[in-house]
């Protein structure tokens, strides 16, 4: 029987740690390679080259309108992976826990962590847990690094040409706005945070060829996702900002908070630059998925505006949009 | 050029975290997986199975005798890597990191990580930092995975057999009793942790053959990991209490905080059980080299207590050394 609250000795290493992992961690996320109970897991061979990612996950609160931090923490790397270029494999999972935690969250979390690694095709094969004195953290903080075995070599932002589409999966901002939202104790109504595992749309817009890089705009946003793209190029971007998909529940909220859904956080959203040839194919293959209904080419790389991210509106204006230069969003993942 | 201390904005994602980055962590751990910043590293093919291992550092104080917190998140996942039979190749590191922290501070963590990942062979390929605000973590956390190479398939402790040895690679508890004393503001003197890397005494036993299970007793010590060994199974260990090598400066510090080192956690030693026949080769093997002087065959397994860890004096008494029950010391790594 686990205790209501989490305590110290949760994270000992030695009998309530055992508790902890046989009968609330193993059962969870089942799988031969966690059973096992050794200092690592041992894998079955990878059938290419690894790609190897990781992300601490301090999100506040850690409960929001579409997830939780377990179910973040699973996106966030497997997410990272085939961003990547990566099949998403393994993942590792390890806690930093507040004393005083309720168990009830807790297994909220682990629950969440595990149905979205199944979701993914992921297994959750190692893991830690480290429990400190109360105040010493805000709850919990996660950190998953994850292994995937490579598919598509190559993407690079410095394999972008002049001429390239960019695309995007769906409305931008929705995770951080839903978080800032949750945050002020304005959550409720139709926002909720986009986080999910993008394994099924990466894959997708993949196998369309021309794909030049991937990326998931997380914290900094679309607006600066971009800019990292052609920092230091002599290419740049050109948005069309009527092309850009924002749900209006975002627009309102950033509206009440003060922010640009362009340099909000997305959890579930990914940004590709494909070659003009196979745009069409690839918008046509990520509608066709669950979570990329919206997606659209929202503008294209150019050579006017060298290393710059420009966005141009409806009456045929333009501005630039900088990199986010400071924390616009502490804890939004 | 970097602020004094670390602000929220380092964790934004934008500008200063590209700035942190750049003049830092690249610089410091230079490689060329790290070098092209994408999501996720992408990795030369392994020459065997993967070896997956995580684990998250909390220890307090973050700088203590013979190390500090990065140079134990190098050590502690190379060495989960190691004892699960693999070579470890490749490490992620991730950092939450505290408002106002000081950059000196964190430098001297990032250098001490790069110098002891050098040393045990392993490349940082990938990374991420988290800020959050003042009273939200204490001062610094680290989380490291690693992937590593498996070179010794069928390390468990299930492959125990009546009459194999056990072997211990150095002195018992050294780093979790110079963590106590130097939070006790007790340090100073011959106490220091035993925190390395164990790349090679762990490739220098398993060289031998005959080794069943490896491990590197932290938490909980030399007893709750022999413990772990052989819970629930017919075979039982014995000790013998005037073989186990204990530091004067360890039972000093252990007297004076009302500790038994042989719950105090190593950072920087190896259990082995080997068959009896490779026993003497083992040890042979480890005290040729650096760290490994101490070795020692400080017990057998037997079918005698199935399932416990006796503990046998000079004077032929004999006691259980039962597992860690709660927190005897928390936050030690």
């Amino acid at each position: 029987m686990l205790d209501d609250r989490i305590t110290l000795d949760y994270g000992s290493g030695g009998q309530k740690t055992s508790e902890l992992i046989e009968t609330l961690l193993v059962p969870s996320f089942q799988n031969d390679a966690l059973s096992r109970l050794g200092d690592g897991a041992v894998l079955p061979a990878l059938p290419s080259q690894p790609v190897f990612s990781t992300d601490s996950f301090v999100v506040s609160p850690w409960r929001f309108p579409g997830g939780n931090v377990g179910k973040l923490a699973v996106c966030g790397t497997v997410n990272d992976v085939c961003m990547a270029g990566g099949e998403p494999l393994y993942l590792s999972l390890a806690m930093v826990i507040e004393e005083g935690f309720a168990m009830e969250s807790l297994r909220e979390i682990v629950q969440s962590a595990a149905e979205t690694a199944r979701e993914a095709g992921v297994q959750i094969v190692t893991g830690d847990t480290k429990v400190v004195e109360r105040g010493a953290c805000d709850g919990i903080y996660l950190n998953t690094a994850g292994i995937g075995a490579l598919r598509a070599p190559g993407l690079s932002p410095r394999a972008i040409r002049e001429g390239d589409s960019v695309i995007v999966s769906g409305s931008a901002g929705c995770h951080g706005a839903a978080v800032m939202m949750a945050r002020a104790g304005l959550g409720g109504g139709a926002l909720r945070s986009d986080c999910m595992a993008l394994h099924r749309l990466s894959a997708a817009v993949l196998a369309c060829g021309g794909v030049r890089v991937l990326r998931d705009p997380t914290r900094g946003g679309v607006a600066t996702t971009l800019n990292e793209f052609v920092e230091g190029s002599a290419l740049g971007v050109e948005l069309e900002e009527d092309a850009i998909p924002v749900d209006e529940a975002v627009e309102t909220a950033c509206g009440l908070l003060g922010l640009d859904p362009l340099y909000c956080a997305c959890e579930g959203r990914l940004l590709a630059v494909t070659a003009p040839e196979q745009t069409e194919q690839a918008l046509a293959a990520l509608r066709a998925l669950p979570g990329g209904e919206q997606a659209a080419r929202i503008g294209s790389v150019t050579a006017r505006f060298p290393g710059r991210v420009t966005l141009r509106n409806a009456f045929g204006g333009s501005r630039v949009l900088a990199k986010l230069a400071g924390a616009q969003l502490p804890r939004i993942c």
